[in-house]
């Protein structure tokens, strides 16, 4: 129950109020009364309710009761009124010897008022949710979810629509939270009382607010309230410019919708929840303000951006088309066809020659309990595709997000093969539904060093509900965690393996092959310009040795950190044979410096794309024995065991030589997962 | 006990390797197996603790163990070198025929790493204590905490010691928290290896560490440790420049001390947490970075700004003397003095005129285990006195904090008149020990209004221990809550009383004295310039008894907001024989709006200053009834049952005509509370 608002009345005054059910009127009555007041008594009509404290020793309260001074009443309307001033209550002061010093007439009239959300979160608004007012994670959890409106109806003069201050489509509505106002009362409330509907400067950055005009019939069914509807005119209500206006009251029993859409995604300076408040105002005179005398909350969160992992199902496969990736394409359409997913092009006007799918986007998606759309993250890197994601992929239902780096801040370990997403873990009994983001940086010891942007950072921090590992990238000329590791599907122990690149693996194969008389099978064999190697040339150069110990003393630290931020054992891991070269680079940091830094040696088959049981793994050119490549033999036998279909697409001249490889070159869509994220534990 | 780190051997050479005490090295033999490895055996000298995974069946290690893919050494040190290389471990590895294939050879060295802060809060840096690396609220919480050195040590050229790089002064230390380097290990380490001290991008703008180079014996008397040793040289070590630095390790049996210094305060985009790392680094080779191979992190939490409201002891009082306010200082001198605590004056050259000493700055402090001090938040409203707070607050053990806000967006309501903080209160069932700030702003359902601007609203919510409540006061025309409302002491039940300004105990009071054929006593006897009232006049007054009715529903709405985020009952709460009038004021906005807002009608007595059981309260001059004026009566008789003594000062001509009184032109240092923040359950 709601705590009672102080009232005040005159004696020898008749005082017209109007009472919001539920909520009730704290009178003093030693404050009103007439000077040498000792009594008092008080009655009423059936619709009013009141209690006097301290509570009489009289069961009658029309016998006059002795006025202390911290005698009290408080008064409340059981229903909603049917016309103005229906509900009465007087109240009699009498003098010492009982005669009457003076008497208060109030009349009384009752609204019921709620501002309706979907607080359950089972995509239907509810009646007056008891926790509509606050949020809370969780299956047993409550609160409304509003999504970021960051996609475009429109798709000439393409604009985000959360950057309009209108309804541009009846379409758009659909990624708006649906919020009714109920009233219940008689026609029209009392002179001069208001409703209004506000939100606090804070929260004005991040939402909208707009009216349905168009309908005050209320419907269950969502689908029949978008769309059979024909829409009239949706007002903007409450804004960045207009953080309080005043709403119609209806009068009777009515509902008014309204669409809520948010502006701003969590961010460091924004925890997510935004408050819509609805008041009763009271009027005081002209050219005072009202007073607010009753105000209801809905409580939003504001919807998180997430990742798709690996393990998740393909939707659609993105690559560019080159002048010299003809092979490269023929590969990837043979593997997407396989595995059921569509194969989506970007031609070379839009991609300007950048042939680095992975790395300009990134695709994620977001999720309420009405509506839920992919939402790609672009990069701040800005190379050739950096057209793409806007002009290519934003529009109906595909929302886009970016953050603004300062151009100097941005280094390659902005490019999102630098972000990836595990698969749901348990960490230390904590469950990571959603998996863990996961992003490449330089050692946190380090004094010089690629980071990837602060603002990027920070976005991908505030999700919170895939909370970021940063692991050590910075060893490779890239700086792309997908160049050392990656994740595949299996149908035991957690769900997936982590696969990791291993010189030590790579070693140990190559000394196996010399030690089976194969030292002289030669790698890249059958590429022009490529020089080929023996196997027994490789395990002679002891610069190369050294050079991937401290690879895998890089992996290493690696795969410390994921074992302990992702609650892996090493039986999770699979080490695939990949060796690496260092190589002279110069700095990132306009120092003049040069670094020594990661390559990989033959193409890095870990730099695959996952889509179901099928990887497209780059073909390694490895030494050939019995006719067969030795590294794709040994990459097939540890991916048989978990029923994988291991395909090898030649990516050497197109992608390799580049410093890049499948996965680099493409970009997954995937299904969203099954788990809600507001069900999360935090 | 920390995750092992996975640690690459190879066979056939000699390894040296650091292991830090309380850490594990993971070594996977198969990775490391020569080609054609059936079997192998471990053996060890006694520093060197080792485990086998998959436990083998024979007791006996030496005897050959057969290999297998999963095969695992984890092995310890049970405590710190004495030399370096002082630990060895040998691994054999074996043929099909228990021939040997090859042979590993470690050399172990093991050290005592421990970055130590004082997490349990007890104001002296313990050892290793388990839970430095992180932060929770509450008596049974721990996690270090940093004050914000926003104090001068300078008092020449004065600046504050968080914007200086260097310590300054000896003194400077105690506003620093102490952070221990612990090692234990051989004379020195390995060649290569390195300690590191290191802070994230983001603490760094928060977060400054010196190193203690004077002195490197322990000692456990914190002032033994600040002044005894004469201060040779305080190193920057980590700074915003400098996110990682090397500190040396100094051999045996060792603690290097660290100052550690906030430089600045939680805030929407802060949340107060900052974490300090120190790992050991293990060479790879010259030209490549350094791998981390253990991380210490010690979390500090930076003390949040406290205000201290009237029920703390009076330690210090502050006005300002003008060329007209000889009888007010004449009275607050007798006050203070009678209370018991200092006066000081702060003379025209500084305040310029500008007699609103409560406006320009709010007396707070911050508060740690090893140190307190008070700290001044100065107003952006920036009058007379806005140099005051700097020029003359600032000083050792004396800081300073601000806001900086946008010229057009500061409005009278962002004096700090405006801005209070109630005694503690439980509000169902939640304790806030230190009470809870109090703020006035518009009404949230205003269109136009004004506001308490953004930045310092930001800066009190940030600071999270004294929850902020906003009320309502733009409805009077300074705008202030101070001339509403006030707490004094009480020795019964919260231990306060909040005191509200009520026209309806005025009229009350006013309608008594008429009955009692008092009708013709004159408010404002014995005032020239001002135009005596009788009370017969005041009651027939229809205008202003409409103007008081809608001042009282003002102040019922603020009380009903106390009410509830405070806790109280009617029975907390005085009401004050208090009128206002309304005036027509041009609107803050710029907009030529005139708005009706209120003053008072006479001297405004819940406008007071509140020193101990001492009350100086604006004297109101009222009507009198045999000599004594009826207001004074009323007041006195109100506060005396709470053993309270009431002084009254005559501010009408230099403060009350000005629109101020007692409290707007007074300020108070206070005795912080007793109670420590950090042993809040938030």
């Amino acid at each position: 129950m709601m705590h009672p608002r102080t009232f005040r009345v005159d004696y020898d005054h008749v005082t017209s109020v109007v009472c919001v059910v539920g909520s009730g009127l704290n009178v003093n009555l030693n404050r009103s009364a007439p000077p040498g007041s000792e009594f008092f008594s008080v009655k009423s009509t059936a619709i009013v309710q009141y209690s006097i404290s301290p509570r009489p020793r009289e069961t009658s309260h029309l016998s006059p009761i002795p006025l202390k001074g911290n005698s009290a009443l408080l008064i409340r309307m059981s229903r909603a009124s049917d016309y103005e001033n229906d509900g009465k209550l007087s109240i009699r002061y009498y003098g010492e010897k009982k005669d009457v010093l003076g008497r208060v007439l109030l009349h009384l009239t009752a609204v019921e008022i709620s501002l309706d959300v979907d607080a359950d979160r089972d995509g239907v608004v509810e009646k007056n949710n008891a926790n509509k007012g606050s949020w809370k994670w969780g299956s047993n959890g409550h609160g409304a979810i509003l999504l970021v409106n960051c996609d475009s109806e429109r798709m000439l003069l393409k604009v985000l629509d959360s950057e309009q201050d209108q309804v541009s489509k009846v379409s758009d509505l659909k990624d708006m939270s649906v919020m009714v106002l109920r009233t219940k009362g008689p026609a029209k409330l009392p002179e001069g009382y208001k409703l209004t509907m506000h939100i606090s400067q804070g929260d004005a950055e991040s939402v909208r607010v707009f009216r349905d005009r168009s309908s005050g019939v209320e419907s269950n069914s969502l689908q029949n309230l978008l769309f059979n509807h024909f829409v009239k005119e949706y007002p903007l209500v409450l804004s960045n410019e207009v953080l309080s206006q005043e709403v119609p009251y209806l009068g009777g029993v009515s509902e008014m919708k309204f669409y809520v859409e948010g502006l701003r995604y969590p961010d460091r300076d924004f925890d997510g929840l935004i408050s819509i408040n609805l008041s009763l105002l009271e009027p005081i005179s002209d050219g005072l303000p009202e007073t607010p005398i009753f105000t209801d909350t809905a409580v939003f969160r504001v919807a998180p951006w997430i990742m798709t992992p690996n393990t998740l199902q393909p939707v659609e496969v993105f690559v560019c088309c080159t002048s010299d990736n003809y092979q490269f394409l023929k590969g990837m359409r043979n593997l997407v066809t396989k595995s059921g997913s569509k194969l989506k092009i970007c031609h070379e006007y839009m991609n300007r020659g950048d042939r680095w799918m992975q790395d300009e986007l990134e695709f994620g998606y977001i999720d309420s309990p009405h509506h839920r759309f992919p939402v790609v993250l672009d990069s701040p890197r800005d190379r050739g595709l950096k057209d793409f994601p806007y002009d290519e992929l934003l529009g109906p239902d595909f929302g886009y997000v970016t953050r603004v780096a300062q151009r100097e801040d941005v280094s390659s370990l902005d490019s999102f093969g630098n972000l990836e997403v595990s698969p749901p873990v348990t960490v230390n009994g904590k469950n990571y539904h959603l998996g863990r983001i996961l992003i490449g940086v330089a050692f946190p010891t380090a004094t010089t060093g690629r980071n990837m942007t602060k603002v990027v950072q920070d976005f991908l921090w505030a999700q919170k509900v895939q909370e970021p590992v940063a692991l050590f990238s910075d060893w490779l000329v890239v700086g792309h965690i997908d160049e050392f590791m990656s994740f595949v599907p299996a149908p035991d122990r957690k769900g997936f393996r982590l696969l990791l690149a291993s010189p030590d693996a790579g070693y140990k194969l190559f000394r196996g092959l010399q030690r089976d008389g194969h030292g002289q099978a030669k790698l890249f064999e059958g590429l022009k310009d490529e020089e080929q190697q023996t196997v027994d040339e490789i395990l002679n150069d002891k610069g190369l040795a050294a050079q991937n110990n401290y690879v895998q003393s890089c992996i290493d630290w690696n795969r410390d950190v994921l074992k302990r931020e992702l609650g892996l054992d090493d039986e999770d891991i699979i080490d695939l044979p990949i060796l690496f070269k260092l190589v002279m680079e110069e700095n990132d940091n306009k120092k003049a410096e040069t670094e020594l830094r990661a390559v990989a040696y033959y193409p890095d088959m870990v730099n695959m794309i996952v889509l179901g049981k099928n990887l497209g793994i780059p073909k390694p050119f490895g030494p050939k024995v019995n006719g067969r490549c030795a590294l794709e033999v040994e990459m097939c036998s540890l991916m048989e065991g978990l029923g994988l279909s291991c395909t090898f697409i030649d990516d050497f001249a197109s992608y390799h030589i580049k410093l890049g490889e499948v996965h680099c070159g493409s970009n997954v869509r995937r299904e969203p997962f099954d788990f809600k994220w507001w069900n999360l534990e935090m």
